[in-house]
């Protein structure tokens, strides 16, 4: 194990590497009725809006708990109990989704390509051609299951020209990806703190079209998860309706200061884009493969398929990789042994370099170095 | 305001003051997949077992979010679908607790008695003979709205004898109080991280009748808070379901070592006890009387009457204190104007007593001191 006072890095898709910033903003108790902490609160609201530009359309509105539990209550709220939805999908998170969708008692129809095929907006044209009663569809921007990217704008447009409601489980984009509300229609986006922005995980966000979520009051059979409930609360009383996780707020508000100085989201894509050549680059050297075509893969987590031999197993790379000071992913695959490395992160093209030369020496030690000599 | 080097006391029922060393755990990214942040869960579900006595009946559950939500996940997930609650209600927390579970589409019939009067086990007898149809029993500890303590013991005698399943909201009190699973029958015990163990606040838990728990597959209607699902996973992969607030996790586990080092439930309440007995004196210097009979009041959160006088509002009386270094809590109560001072938190004797001066000193800023003067 590494030294305690120098953690590993984490290339996981979060939790994720924070800035020591970012994590020192934890070190303060405040009180969630004060007005200083409201302040932060409505701060935070403000700058997760001018990120997708969406001020004239859209109001923010966090939530306690993981990302997933954010998309539970945008479905949830924004999906009227007779509601029909449609949810794409191709890996976990979609199928995900679904599920909760559906264990709220909503009907659900789903569409799944294979973990390497993003939905098209063809795809989305026959479907909501063939079935009219589809009221809402429900779509993961990037799939963390792979790292895959589905045409958001493409599928968006169609969504829009059927009249229909969008849901964007954008939990791995946000931030890094370009969503701009004037320009892709959507009635939600939902991230978390702990991915692109950098901050620690422990709450989540719907940016919600205002006009929809002001009629859909009793929608919810949450009370927890009711984001209208959250919604009005917040906006009548600046406080969250139940105790927030204060400290996650805190650290969020610094990690999303940091996001705006190092220039927003094209900054941010810019970094992760350099970090994510450096890792092709250097998975390249070690001869190891990339498991989507690049063309529709995302520039925040990649699936690298496992070497070709009897003397691996993940555990064990994983073990001798963490040992050198990185946490790497497991694969989230049935059909293929693979790996998933994160580009996310406070971190750049020199920790990225690091991590690759500590795979090749865990893959030297291992006696996986055929492909590397060659 | 304060300077920022030296935030405010928290003399609030969560978020609250936590100690350093509590503080100093969140300064650390960890992967949620790894083998080191599992352990911390599996101790940390050890350890408030221990608390409660509970390893031979009990299973722990940690859960995203804030207290509510495992609150909302334990009845979603032990109560089934054809279930009938009775909620007994003297507070904010009674009510919220019969909203959401009356919101999830369970039966509900609830028992209220006024603010300052606690439920009785004859009240329970009464109510579970007359209508046998109720299977379970939900109950507020101490309810926080006041700092009431319901007899936890008397009712869970009862809620036994009729053979019904016992629901408890410990949030306020857990730690503090004592609950032992060899005196106390109950199905669930749910409190949150943020309180009396005193860390900071983002995950709640649930401490389960085993048996009960392991026939409650399908009964969640939520899938971020289904108790079962959350269970079973992390007993088959040591991991959290969805990404947990590690952050938190490991502060929450630096909390309770404290905890134990302090001396556990016993020196905790001795502490707290004498935080409120020292409160106490102070009031009365003030002239300040309390709202609730002492023989029901748990050192935890005391209601205290606002001075009578027409110069005091609570907003002005509330800044003056927050700008000595101390944040209060407002009052719950709509038959009287109050506010509330929570004797909770890694703060002992001085800190109360610094907090009664500056209350001193805000009153005669104001120029209420009639009665101090007397």
């Amino acid at each position: 194990m590494s030294l305690v006072s120098r953690d590993p890095v984490l290339l996981t898709p979060g939790p994720l590497t924070t800035s020591l910033q970012t994590k020192n903003a934890m070190l303060r108790d405040w009180g969630s009725w004060d007005a200083a902490f409201n302040a932060v609160t409505a701060k935070i609201r403000k700058q997760l809006l001018d990120i997708v530009n969406g001020h004239e359309t859209h109001v923010c509105v966090p939530m306690q708990g993981s990302g997933t539990f954010s998309v539970e209550a945008a479905f949830n709220t924004l999906v009227p109990r007779d509601g029909h939805v449609l949810v794409l999908i191709n890996g976990a998170y979609g199928k995900r989704m679904a599920k909760l969708v559906s264990m709220m008692g909503r009907k659900v129809t789903i569409f799944e390509t294979p973990e390497h095929v993003p939905t098209t907006s063809q795809d989305v044209e026959r479907l909501l051609s063939s079935d009219t009663t589809i009221t809402h569809v429900g779509l993961i921007h990037c799939e963390t299951s792979t790292g895959i990217l589905n045409p958001l704008q493409e599928i968006a447009d169609v969504v829009k020209l059927h009249g229909k409601s969008l849901i964007i489980d954008a939990m791995s984009s946000f931030g890094a990806l370009e969503i701009d509300a004037k320009k892709v229609a959507f009635d939600a986006v939902i991230a978390a703190s702990g991915k692109c922005i950098e901050g620690p995980p422990g709450m989540g966000f719907v940016l919600a079209r205002k006009s929809v979520l002001e009629r859909c009051e009793g929608n919810s059979l949450s009370l927890s998860l009711d984001l209208y409930d959250q919604w009005t609360y917040m906006e009548k009383t600046t406080q969250w309706r139940f105790t927030p996780p204060t400290h996650i707020v805190l650290a969020f508000q610094e990690a999303l200061n940091q996001f705006f100085a190092e220039g927003g989201q094209r900054a941010r894509l810019a970094r992760y884009t350099k970090n994510y050549e450096t890792l092709m680059a250097g998975m390249n050297e070690l001869g190891l493969k990339q498991f989507l075509d690049p063309g529709i893969q995302a520039p925040i987590i990649v699936t690298i398929h496992a070497p070709d031999s009897e003397r691996y197993s993940f555990k064990d790379f994983y073990n001798r990789v963490r040992d050198k000071g990185f946490i790497l992913y497991p694969g989230k695959l049935t059909q293929a042994e693979t790996f998933r490395v994160g580009c996310i992160g406070a971190i750049g093209v020199a920790e990225i370099r690091q991590a690759i030369n500590a795979m090749r020496d865990a893959l030297t030690e291992i006696g996986i170095n055929e492909a590397i000599a060659a």
